[in-house]
């Protein structure tokens, strides 16, 4: 079994913020990043799939059909969007880096297992120094 | 002469968007920078003092009193801020990375000044593969 | 279960020499890492906690909780510090990068079970070369 | 347990093709990576052994002894070369980061048994957004 | 005066050889440079211009436009190349990184004056360690 | 002219201190920079050279020679040392990142001429977020 990883990135506004709550209460527990008028982040996103590496190509999954199929099931829905207001997959739920893991996790695992090979891990950088892991239980 | 440079780094909501332009204008010149709900980015800020050593310390400036102006004139003022909506120095501009950058340089110069240094550049990176730089002319 | 993962830095000096021995027997055992007079390095430390996110704020554990937790309990201790002479919970032991880990998750470990999730890992870089990973068993 | 990563890096040319093929075959399928004039790449390689800590130094394996291994078993055997022509533990298989990965697995996973510790993986950055890791089954 | 830089990058195979003098010639000079099979590296390219930003745009030069140009004209002449047998523009210039640098800026220098600003500089890193910079004279 | 820029890198121990004032008047200017048990940095050094390519090699310098050249003059002299008290070039100066990088051109500058080409500027990174730059006045 071979674990292989692509990196790709996008630039997103959000809050993390609940609509049911006070602004006062949101900045309570959120602070800084409950700021009403939003704020952003650079993502780094890294999508690691594992399987057997073909005999034929050496390969466990083309590296450019899986950085087309993020991009085409991910990245070019959230990229240069609003997080909380503009991502149809993201509706109704508060857009933590968790919670967005998490929902790219969903977006992806069936389309990978068309290519002979399983899902493992989705990496997501909100910053350099902040970072999620999600491992799909 | 000796330059030194302290790295800071701010996350803020921006979009790059005439508010005399239609939609389709800005969507047609700024492409996806103009979505209308916003995206944001990372913000990586250098600024570069010189100078020359004191004999007494062997500093140009006190790093720590480079790192506190910068986060007294500038991060605090644009950090988990939206850039067209919420920094009173940037208002009526488009923030572009230049501009901003501009804008820095102007918010800094004549505090560095009263260090017995000379600001002598702001390095701004907007993205990891996206940055400009400003010398005041 | 989410993985959520904090950056730190600290800068300390420290050498790799244990004091029972001679300079000559230090010297042939832990090379230049055994210089009399210290040498030192910028580490960098990843701590990775583990657990579901909260319904209500989508994190596994408030991030600035995470670092401010971090900094009291460790950095504070060892930044600017000498790690063999300084810092009293590495007494009596060889302040190897592997000792230093296992130091850290000791002093973490039930803090963070007190923020409803869990310990996973030490990752601690001695230069951007080496470094090593503790899981707590 | 404890693990401990040491990081080298070489620099190769290769190209992902396969001799029994005709050129047009290769290019459909391994696209611009099959350019019969070779391509190269800066390979960053990440070796991860896990042991106990010596009660006698803190170490679980002296960084310098890996580093000096890793340089012996693979370093000089790929470095400035073609992994398609120059390089022996590579003949007959094709030169994708996977089968890269393994071969060297193989070449280390023995030397590494003799220090009192054990291979744990291996990690291959073809470049910064692609990478592979192998963990020996 | 504004300077914007755009980084991109490409990977190719080369050797640093001299076709008018012997193997053993070669290998004295350049060393592991000269693997008459060829080696190869990941490049990092960074261009500059500089120019006054628009009053209409905040824009010295349009970031997309001016990594199109750069792709147009220099990395898909060079990307998965031999950079000794399969660019025109390098024909019968030993491709060190000092020789690349120059020839890019002499592919970049008149198409960037089209677009309001001029061609600063270009930086080339062959290997994270080892870069080379250009002006223009 | 062409520049041409080889990174190196070291591990130091050091203080801030002036050995003619208090602990508390060092305490009171440096901060902790100035811990008497010193502290320590993973030093990145950036040598810059200038010259025309030769027409022969293609190179400004060899870079090889000039990372031999930096490793003779500097590194072997400070890597693994204490700034303070191992280094006869900076015997009797206080450690900053200023008065170091002025003690390593002139270590270099007059070894660099004798290669046909000029010693342009020094770089050094105390920390990923500290730097100095040094052009020789």
């Amino acid at each position: 079994m071979i674990y292989v990883t692509r990196k790709e990135h996008f630039n997103a506004a959000h809050k993390v913020y609940r609509p049911d709550w006070t602004d006062e209460k949101n900045q309570a527990v959120f602070g800084k990043c409950a700021n009403p008028n939003w704020h952003g982040h650079n993502y780094d996103l890294f999508v690691t799939v594992k399987g057997m590496p073909s005999a034929e190509t050496g390969f466990v999954m083309d590296i450019k059909q899986l950085s087309n199929l993020i991009n085409d099931e991910v990245i070019k829905h959230i990229d240069h969007k609003n997080l909380n207001l503009d991502v149809p997959f993201l509706k109704d739920k508060i857009p933590s880096t968790e919670n967005l893991a998490i929902a790219i996790w969903q977006r992806l695992f069936d389309k990978i297992a068309q290519h002979n090979c399983t899902l493992h891990a989705i990496k997501l950088y909100e910053t350099e120094r902040n970072f999620v892991e999600y491992f799909g239980n």
